[in-house]
């Protein structure tokens, strides 16, 4: 049996942090006293939990529960810009992300770690803003940061704030979801709307003023997968995705690469909000490759579709759920679409670098 | 029982990397084709294995053997500068400080993670040079990278290639290892001489000529660390760090707050290489302060020092171990050295910036 670490690092003594004025310097990222005061003043609070507070360069945790059979474990680098955008920020978001990729195994997330990049001159109250966003997604997922590490670069050598958080998590015996399990007639569910972490991003870049705001989708999916794992057997979920970068085309093309085969979507069922469908036509995005922070990409058995959908469309973050097209025997691995005047065309991965920055 | 998936990804259609005269551009972050020749053409020929090459967003892998009785978790940024530097880079760099902060806590490490934040910009073949080195590493030490991310910022919004790793590994029931556990009375031992990574990286940024050359200590300590295991009770073993950011003042200052303790060190008894010596003097440094990236500092019960000792010599990496000195109970946590004439100084933490971008 594992015991969380008795709270150990006192305050080094010194000046305090002047967490309202005051910048990152390079001495917090230097390992001295300067580092020490950073971790225990602003860190801690925030993050707080027993095997952060230890102040080891490493957590010693419990096991996964007896019924695990697989450990999961995910990494992100995230570097969105601005770090604060409506809907979210770059610290609610590392949070959400790396539990979302643990979660897509078809796994419960248990533990997370963070890497801090920051640039010299970065404002403290910024960074205290996103670490607190943190803490609170943290908490709110049930998920503790549990070791992190601070390093800092001097001006003009990184962008603010970068963090990469890895996940860890667990998954039982018989689930087997991944991007090379789909099958052809498998259905293609989407838990919701696509696009609005994209489309909030760039409107709020471009500055345009749209009524209503257009806000991030970012949110933790793992109570939705958990829901879905309960609603039909483990073999006949195949895939599951959160299409974030390159949007529901690029994670379409991954599994199509990965699994050997094709997609066929109706344009028609694929949710689009008139608001994201507006910023895509002003700046001349398709949808398709607007990323989602918090939406759910499933490929189901055909059996097990409309237990699926149905459970997808129970929970409160898939009231807006679709059964959006269907996995197709297709050796060039085309994703298609038919769309809503009856012809058909091939959906390409985005190309080019139209959106940078956006996670 | 967990079996590694079958490597699903292909290669996507398009044009091939140019590794020898190509630069990493905005569209290898952004999630479409590019980002997916870069992994499929770079990262995973270098960092090869199935869980990385399954291209899902997370691995899932076996659970840590029977006997684990805590799961351990460590993250590191690195931002070395210069990415490559005498004995060692940053790839490299990025496994084994890892791999140490796992072994640290007494743990077997698992696992890796990699998350890439790349300047648009950067070449490709110095980008395949420190895969390729990571992938070098992580096969030394046995632990694979089994995830990775890749992110892309614009030109002057980073440096080059940032890597964050973290990695996953178990411990055995009974083993307390841990920076609060250190007791009055403890024994502190050091694996070998002191400085030299940070020495050789301030001498190459200075370009200083040394003859012989310094090159930087950059190694993993887990087979180090299982052979301390193997020769002491686990209770007997109280602390391990590997001295890096902060050097051995900043590892003793940090095992000084968290257990309440105070340290007193033989100087005479700590070995430092002329050359570093000579780099300290020249430059202003104390050897106290520069960073090692393959040493390893033991606090050990008195009872068990000699055995703990023995077994450091008698480990290829420990050739030059020596007892540096004694945990003393001290009410104001000073660390204070006995110099060769015989006074006492007390050893400051690293204060100000002098050692940035070292690890």
């Amino acid at each position: 049996m594992s015991r969380p670490p008795r709270a150990g690092m006192a305050l080094p003594t010194g000046p305090r942090l002047d967490r309202r004025q005051g910048q990152v310097e390079l001495a917090h990222g230097a390992g001295g006293r300067a580092t020490a005061q950073l971790i225990a003043q602003l860190f801690w609070p925030a993050l707080d939990n027993p095997w952060l507070r230890a102040g080891d360069d490493a957590a010693a945790l419990p096991l996964p529960p007896p019924e695990a059979a697989e450990l999961v474990m995910a990494t992100d680098g995230h570097v969105v810009a601005p770090a604060e955008f409506p809907g979210g920020d770059l610290g609610r978001l590392a949070v959400y992300g790396t539990v979302n990729d643990v979660a897509m195994m078809g796994a419960e997330p248990l533990y997370l770690s963070a890497a801090f990049i920051l640039e010299e001159g970065t404002p403290l109250a910024l960074l205290q803003r996103l670490v607190r966003s943190m803490g609170e997604a943290a908490r709110q997922v049930g998920v503790p940061v549990v070791c992190g590490d601070t390093k800092v670069v001097e001006r003009g050598k990184g962008d603010g704030v970068f963090i990469a958080t890895t996940g860890v998590g667990w998954r039982a015996a018989g689930v087997r979801v991944g991007g090379a399990q789909a099958r052809s007639g498998d259905a293609v569910l989407l838990s919701g709307p696509l696009g609005d972490h994209g489309a909030a991003l760039l409107a709020h870049r471009a500055g345009l003023e749209l009524q209503p705001p257009l806000h991030s989708d970012s949110a933790p999916l793992h109570t939705l997968v958990r829901a879905l794992r309960q609603a039909v057997p483990p073999a006949a979920l195949h895939v599951l995705r959160d299409p974030t970068r390159g949007g529901l085309a690029g994670a379409l093309h991954e599994i199509a690469q990965a699994s050997g085969v094709g997609f066929e979507l109706q344009e028609a069922a694929i949710p689009v909000r008139p608001p994201v469908q507006a910023v895509c036509e002003l700046l001349g995005f398709d949808p398709l490759h607007l990323p989602c922070e918090g939406r759910l990409l499933a490929v189901v058995a055909p059996s097990a579709a409309e237990a699926a959908l149905a459970a997808l469309r129970a929970h409160p973050q898939g009231e807006g759920a679709a059964c959006i097209g269907r996995v197709t025997d297709d050796a060039l691995r085309l994703v298609q679409l038919r769309t809503r005047l009856g012809g058909r065309r091939v959906v390409d991965w985005l190309s080019g670098e139209p959106l940078p920055r956006i996670c």
